[in-house]
């Protein structure tokens, strides 16, 4: 049986501007994104906090493909929400304002049903609350963490301490640079290898992935889009289709994570194709699949 | 016999600047770097113009590799000169300033022994001498042109003109978007293809490089390397293993090309580890050999 994946991190509902369109109060969060992708590979739990804003029927959109909500926690008080801007390159997207609402003072408790979770992604969130949940799972055969320079900044010894417990470490280029003072993405990649991951993987949006393990260096290009809609939610989708590919390969091994790079950057393709999480939850199995053996072709000499 | 490779570019002396070391009067220029490269794949005929003040060490530096200097004038008057500052992350160069010597009214017109040189690579310079270079080669089988943003600005006619007359347009993106007046890569290097050349190589630094063409997109990383010292140079370095192996191989189909953009990275790895063009006189057939089949295994999953 494919073993099950469990995500804790932001149900939100995110203003999204750029400078050729834009939407106000769409479903996002961290793990909006990481669990509609990884719900394409294997079964997928959901840890999050909701407000009583929150629209029933997005939670159906979640549901709707078998993402299993007991994990939803629902609290009294304003859903987490936030507005971004794109400037024209639709890479970096410039906060405006970000209101935690009940997100703010969470504290998830892992649901009895949920602690034999065989993968588990911490996404970006306070990083002793991430520590608390590596302690409540049971026996997790990979763990993975994301975070953002706001715990880089506040909370450096909290965050590098949880990264030394987790199997993977996703980050993108700019915060791998800003936590260990390089400009060089492979001196950062092993410096954070050095904490005790197994495997770091930078994200470089249009530049694609670099995975750095002990043993190996792999690097895929982001898929080649003409256009893209909306980045928001790229790193989420990158993660679930990484993890997603992990859990239903059932193994760790350097070559399964090279793939699993490719499949997350794949998830991250369709996640930009659109606003919102319309681009990922529209995705399917096949269409991922032909994604991989473009990228695969891309790389081919 | 192999073919002969043309090319036509500067010759100068640069002052370079990064935060962690510089150089003063070192040999630059894009013949220079282009031609330590592509010797290394085939036989290289230099076009260039040096002042009183080029030092003859200097010429014999070239010579020791092979390359037929007879294209090259001396005129009355200082070389080329050029002072660059790089900020930390090594990538882009801030000119500080530039002094066209004796290459500011330069005409140069092809020796009698170079006219029947069957690849030719028309280094940065003004698009209407690239032109007349294209008329006085006799029936080459590739040619190929570099730019810069310098003449996207002042001689957007003249330039698309002669790219219609290339085999092979490289451009940096940052140029290429400006170009085409588009963030989306893509879609500038087909906007390019439109305009004629078979071939478009979209130079990303340290992002690596992306060749486009009617049926073909590829895209290989940089070589990955832990520290870079100077990048100046790195793009003719690219065309010179470029078009190397191109006229070593004597064709220019699609699976040739990407196997040539993976030597132009390679040779541009060796120009940025070192200051001038000390690390690419350095490199050897076999270090090349070996940093392409470590790209190769780089993106292999």
């Amino acid at each position: 049986m494919t073993p099950h994946i469990l995500v804790v991190g932001s149900l939100a509902y995110d203003d999204v501007h750029t400078p050729y369109d834009s939407r106000r109060e769409v479903l996002g969060g961290a793990a909006s994104y990481f669990s509609l992708a990884a719900c394409l590979y294997a079964p997928v739990r959901l840890m999050g906090v909701v407000g009583d804003d929150f629209r029933a029927s997005d939670l159906d959109r979640l549901k709707a493909k078998g993402i299993d909500l007991a994990g939803v926690e629902h609290a009294k008080g304003k859903s987490f929400r936030w507005l971004g801007k794109y400037d024209h390159d639709l890479v970096t997207a410039e906060t405006i304002n970000t209101d935690l609402g009940v997100f703010g003072d969470w504290e998830p408790a892992v649901p009895p049903g949920f602690v034999d979770s065989e993968f588990v992604f911490l996404a970006n969130i306070l990083p002793e609350i991430q520590g608390r949940m590596l302690d409540q799972v049971r026996a997790p055969r990979a763990t993975a963490l994301d975070t953002m320079n706001y715990w880089i900044e506040r909370r450096r010894d909290a965050l590098t301490s949880v990264m030394a417990r987790v199997d993977i470490v996703t980050i993108n280029e700019a915060e791998a640079r800003q936590l260990c003072g390089t400009h060089s993405v492979l001196k950062a990649a092993r410096e954070i290898l050095r904490l005790g991951p197994r495997a770091v993987v930078i994200k470089r949006a249009e530049y694609g992935a670099l995975l750095v393990t002990g043993d190996r260096l792999f690097w895929t290009p982001a898929y080649p889009l003409e256009e893209v809609r909306d980045p928001t939610g790229a790193g989420d989708a990158f993660a679930g289709g990484l993890l997603g590919h992990l859990a239903r390969a059932g193994k760790l091994d350097d070559r399964t994570l090279c793939e699993a790079v490719l499949h997350g950057t794949v998830c991250a393709s369709f996640a930009v194709e659109d606003f919102s999480v319309d681009g990922i939850e529209r995705a399917d199995a096949a269409g991922v699949e032909r994604r991989v053996r473009e990228l695969h072709a891309l790389v081919s000499a």
